[in-house]
């Protein structure tokens, strides 16, 4: 066997050639499967803190057992930057073979990988808990993930309109409502507050970095889903716990880790579910080990945190097509 | 600011330009200070068993608090690879900013400057424990990292005679010696035993991967230096734990780390030493705050397990030389 020359693909090449479409989903479905069956290894997350420039770089991994690469995520979030003239968040994966451990691939992709994986998620979740025909989208947040979770979720269901409710400057706003018609070509709404955004919506993404839950059970109401993507740390929370009393079906992507940092962990706390055993893991889901949604009347909820075997999923679908299309320079 | 372009370097490259020398000791041994002072964020490593390949990924990284620069180590051991006409070992470091987080260099070294950085560690501990005159220096193993532990030596105490015991194969051997003579010219002789080898030398450093101890307290003689850098997993012993009665100093890299993979593992299990507040970190001898041998007639021992602020000094070195040298490929 010859040494494979490591290739390296640059934020741009991934961002023009790596498309947030059905096939990530499928890979990412592959993922959180492996996930749920106990067939991928993940390690509790490296987290590095660099307190003087408020800052942390996170290394998170996965090996999943059937697949013959895996990814190294190495993200950093330095909250000085923007005094720098610098964006908070960086990162890249690196691609190693599980065959031979050998570095196959440098994926520089600035977190535009992490951002796809994450919206995937999301569509996921709406794919085996909206109900099948919606009309009527809701999202809080009009950032960046805002954009790519209203995309992802065009790929899995038809929908005309976008509500939408964020506490970002006008013209964040206004950018998000262009952006949006023009890439999805639907109608766009900015919405006066959450009440009114999640009467309007059959589907509503919470994207927010929050740490004071808004979210009022009093908002719940037939057939809705909620998919909860914002929470991925301790010290962050959108919906008040109370909101999963109303919920018919909840599920997750890793239950021992949505208790720890996603929604779920307010709902531990206050004691709202005590057995967690009906909690699905979206794996199980997919794989058709545990249903989900199963009338138009109930209440579902899924919090996402995000797990290294997206990562790992993401970055070897990347640097497979990568080098199919000749992209990047090989060393 | 700007965003820095990212250095890639390759091994030829590394090899060639960033030397085992006096500046890189002395990096190290500011690596070793600010671990020992608390000045130093080390996590726990992070290790991804892949079993069915006799394989693993550890990733390792320190964050030394008052540099600009760390470095994120990715080293795989994958033991099948030799049957596939590849090597064992593998790996690469990422040089981050601590200022900004930002990718600065990726160091392709496949292992090389972890052979440099941990021989430097074996030169700083002969530099403060082992007799100011010396004339023959015992290594057990004939590898690699043996051949840099002597050229390591050699770097800080003057010697004349190399005598090596291995279990290695007879050609094995025989290259050790031609190419020590070579490179250090002193002679280089092929011991019987164990014990001969420890009779006839001031210094020994131990280097294989031995799980089972052989070196016996009965060889131990006064004035003897011991470096112990082979075991570093809790399954590897050199020693008898019975060698350490013997040693009038004890030191080692990372007191916690040591007791948990080092020699000192099997010495805590054994009983031999209850209170380790006498065993001294490296560190505390190079800042002064400890001492190092204090008479031509002590025996001392120092147990090296490998730091991740070593790895972290090596590659900010290495990236910062090949920088100014003009080295490698920015993208």
């Amino acid at each position: 066997m010859k040494k494979e020359p490591i290739l390296i693909v640059n934020e741009k090449e991934l961002m023009d050639n790596i498309p947030l479409d059905e096939v990530l989903i499928e890979e990412i479905e592959k993922g959180f499967v492996a996930l749920s069956e106990g067939k991928a290894t993940v390690p509790p997350i490296m987290m590095i803190p660099v307190p003087q420039r408020d800052g942390e770089v996170d290394i998170k991994s996965a090996f999943v057992h059937t697949m013959d690469l895996m990814a190294v995520k190495i993200a950093s979030g330095f909250f000085e930057n923007p005094d720098l003239g610098l964006p908070s968040q960086s990162g890249q994966m690196l691609v190693l073979s599980t065959v031979t451990g050998m570095l196959h691939g440098v994926l520089l992709d600035n977190g535009y990988l992490t951002q796809i994986r994450t919206a995937a998620a999301g569509a996921i979740a709406a794919k085996y808990f909206a109900k099948k025909t919606i009309h009527t989208v809701g999202v809080f947040g009009s950032g960046v993930q805002a954009r790519y979770q209203m995309e992802a979720l065009a790929l899995v269901r038809r929908f005309e309109r976008i509500v939408m409710f964020s506490l970002d400057p006008p013209e964040r706003k206004q950018a998000f409502v262009d952006d949006m018609k023009e890439r999805l070509n639907v109608e766009v709404i900015v919405a006066e507050n959450g009440a009114d955004l999640v009467a309007a919506s059959d589907v509503v993404v919470t994207t927010t970095p929050s740490r004071k839950a808004y979210f009022s059970p009093e908002w719940v109401k037939k057939g809705l889903h909620i998919t909860c993507m914002g929470s991925d740390a301790e010290d962050k929370q959108e919906l008040y716990a109370d909101v999963f009393r109303k919920a018919d079906v909840i599920a997750c992507d890793l239950l021992s880790q949505s208790t720890r940092l996603g929604e779920l962990r307010a709902v531990k706390e206050a004691g709202i579910i005590t057995d967690f055993s009906s909690v699905r893991e979206i794996g199980q889901v997919i794989s058709g080990t545990k249903s989900g949604r199963q009338s138009d009347d109930e209440v579902t909820i899924c919090d996402l945190t995000g797990v290294g075997v997206q990562d790992t999923m993401v970055a070897m679908l990347a640097y497979t097509l990568a080098k199919n299309k000749g992209l990047g320079i090989s060393i």
